[in-house]
């Protein structure tokens, strides 16, 4: 008996072997392509569901790719041949939302923005805020530790998991963390599996903590540079002074190029830098205005509002990047983060990276975090070898900085052959026979994260 | 050759093993001995030192006991027959300071209170606040995972810890984490690494996250009530309102009798329960203004102030429990946390408790976290059997309400017979191997956290 045939028998409906369905899953937003197509997909709709398919993969030693909307830019969810498709899409109640402990408990498959829609209603939200929040699932989140643009002040999406459900590589089911704000029993293996994408369990619910909604007004500054590293000197000066915004984000010159060639206005002529704020809280003016002055003592031309249409036109440049970026070519999108203080260095060796592989590099920043995003424009489907060469030399001179690889995008498939350098042989080793212990026979999404291993896991294997 | 004449002749002046000092490390403030003593305590200085602690001990097959400061409250810290006490109590320095990246590098030896007394010189903190913060370690703080009274605003020790350099049981040097704010290469091994209990590797360095001291106005609040059920629902009623106090404290009846005979102020004829509560930040009296609304409404007779003095009076209270405490008897302070809707509940079983096992149970709670510190009060030295069944079905109530066996004071030894009933057989067996992976010879803190194991973890062990 094959594995599509046990699948399809214990699950009737749920699986999917169309080959035009299949070839959606090669792909996610990282523009990689798996080899082949999966055997099926299976659309789970419960945590039984789950635990099957998780069963029947594992006593055919078939490998099993979990999948929540595929928007993950570092190719951690494609599937390709011999594998399944475990999807938990359409797993999307929330369960529980507990007010008076601020929690709420929901199934893997829910948007993030729908959740949040939903929270909204009893003046709660949940923090992570990647940018892809109205089209990405909490259980991606989680598994990729999603970032975002509010990061510095509210926190990553580690901080914002109480517990989880996770299924195993065998189908057995554990609970991890707590119910509670506190808990220290054994190892932490929530936080653990938290950005684990997909190669430790399979989560199948989730325990989220919940802040109330931020009330009261919101000050919004933007200001133009005339160089990126007066703007990253600007940032780096209010971080020093002990400020925090709820957001700090910074484009460069490459990057007004594309918006102004996308949007038709011309934002060349205001400067070579954007640095867009935003304060919220009680101290949100006074706060807004001790960062003003900051930044007009670096050079910055400041324009400062509470008034929310003013402010969202100076959001929209932020917003207006992606798609600007991405009618200039297929692009590469990265994720170094280096120490707030030397922001300036980064961008200085993207210009140099730009002069010596030829290649443009538009960069944007959540500067209130040292996480850069230069995205690597090329023409053509697959990454070029220069560009990854050129990507391999920022990644070095990210390390150098006492940086790193990924700032909030994850290692997935795309940045798998330099995760040794950053982490070195001993904890590289180590971290995989933690993969090991959870994942003996190397079932859940293999070849993510780390490099194919050279010899078999597991001895005794018969298939 | 024994492990005690190879490490004093590779480590010349640092090892002891004068009876009389190794004495001292047979206890924590647990209140627990262990069996027999060390064999030695090696006072290392250096990262290169605790590679050679571990490289010899681990040629030796002899477990090492990590300790900072020994204020542990679970016999984490505890040293007997046949193993090395490895302190670290003498690696005090502050490597780095960074005001421009909110972070300090320092070495795990030094007191919390005193790294936090030289950050103020630059306008910054470090969140961890246990109730020790003055006489325990930096690296003690971390390995426990630490809370405190600061908690639910601040958030636990996991939350302010950027990187860690840690000794592996064979000596090899590890760095996890990262010096930047985000980062997701590969498994949290520093978030993992939090909270182990000297189990996993020894800590030697930790890269710590930093906070801008809290500057303006603090409002105190103080409420006595009829009972601690009516505390109990205002807490949670401030909770559900989304409001956030730096720090909410709750004393019950028995916790006030204590302290009134400490101090011979009467405190019982204003209340069966205490209440206290702080604001900072720039909404702190807006926020306490509404607070105390609330605690009125729940019936409590509320005083608020902004007046540092008459704070200092009202957090006293608090500060009295644990010398009013220790004045009435030998203590096993227990550390449940539920979540905090359910405090109410978890009081009314303490209650219970005390009618049905005979003994006093004062409690203290951190209200906004629903961490509860029921101190069971008795004679002698060691806890008798009836205190253990008492605390035993605490426990499983705790676990019934959704709650924990231990919100900050770790399991160490005195709990670990609990812990498969929290995590489960599926899930305590994944922590054993993950134990295995950093420590294949059981050699750091053996026994701790996790019973001992019944057969040897490793076959081939040549001794």
């Amino acid at each position: 008996m094959d594995v599509v045939h046990d699948l399809s028998a214990a699950l009737p409906g749920l699986v999917q072997t169309d080959p035009s369905v299949l070839q959606m899953y090669r792909a996610d937003r990282s523009g990689h392509l798996a080899l082949g197509t999966a055997l099926a997909v299976v659309h789970a709709r419960t945590v039984a569901d789950v635990q099957t398919v998780c069963r029947i993969a594992h006593e055919h030693r078939t490998p099993v790719v979990t999948r929540g909307a595929g928007t993950g830019l570092s190719g951690g969810a494609i599937a390709g041949a011999g594998e399944v498709v475990l999807s938990t899409a359409s797993m999307t109640r929330i369960l529980e939302v507990s007010p008076d402990n601020r929690l709420a408990v929901v199934e893997p498959g829910i948007l993030n923005g729908d959740l949040n829609r939903e929270l909204a209603k009893q003046g709660m939200w949940w923090p992570p805020d990647p940018a892809s929040k109205d089209i990405s699932t909490v259980g991606g989140n989680i598994a990729m530790n999603s970032g975002g643009l509010l990061c510095a002040k509210y926190g990553v999406t580690r901080e914002a998991v109480l517990a989880l459900k996770v299924v195993l590589a065998d189908g057995r089911l554990i609970s991890v963390g707590h119910r509670t704000v506190k808990g220290v029993t054994g190892y932490d293996l929530c936080a653990l599996m938290v950005g684990s994408e997909g190669t430790l369990g399979v989560i199948v619910e989730a325990t989220l903590k919940l802040r109330s909604v931020v009330s009261g007004t919101v000050a919004t500054i933007a200001a133009y540079f005339d160089s990126v590293g007066d703007a990253a000197a600007a940032s780096a000066a209010i971080t020093a002074a002990g400020l925090q915004p709820a957001m700090m984000e910074l484009l460069d010159r490459r990057t007004l190029e594309c918006v102004s060639r996308y949007t038709g206005v011309d934002l060349l002529s205001r400067g070579n830098a954007y640095f867009l704020l935003q304060c919220d809280g009680p101290g949100a003016e006074s706060e807004a205005s001790e960062m003003a002055g900051i930044i007009r003592d670096a050079g910055g031309r400041v324009e400062i509002t509470t008034d929310p249409e003013t402010a969202q036109a100076l959001v929209d440049v932020r917003r207006q990047v992606f798609p600007s970026l991405e009618a200039m070519g297929t692009l590469l999108v990265e994720d170094i983060a280096v120490p707030r203080s030397q922001m300036t260095e980064a961008f200085a060796k993207i210009r140099d990276l730009e002069s010596k592989y030829g290649v443009m590099i538009p960069t944007t920043c959540h500067a209130g975090d040292g996480n850069l995003h230069p995205s690597f424009v090329f023409s053509g489907e697959s990454v070029p070898d220069s560009i990854w060469a050129a990507a391999g030399e920022l990644f070095a001179h990210a390390l150098a900085l006492g940086g790193t690889l990924s700032g909030e995008h994850g290692i997935g498939l795309l940045k798998r052959r330099w995760l040794g350098d950053e982490l070195g042989a001993v904890q590289l080793e180590l971290q995989r026979q933690i993969k090991t212990v959870f994942d003996p026979y190397n079932l859940l999404n293999p070849g993510k994260v780390f490099d194919p291993v050279p010899a078999p896991l597991v001895d005794s294997v018969t298939l």
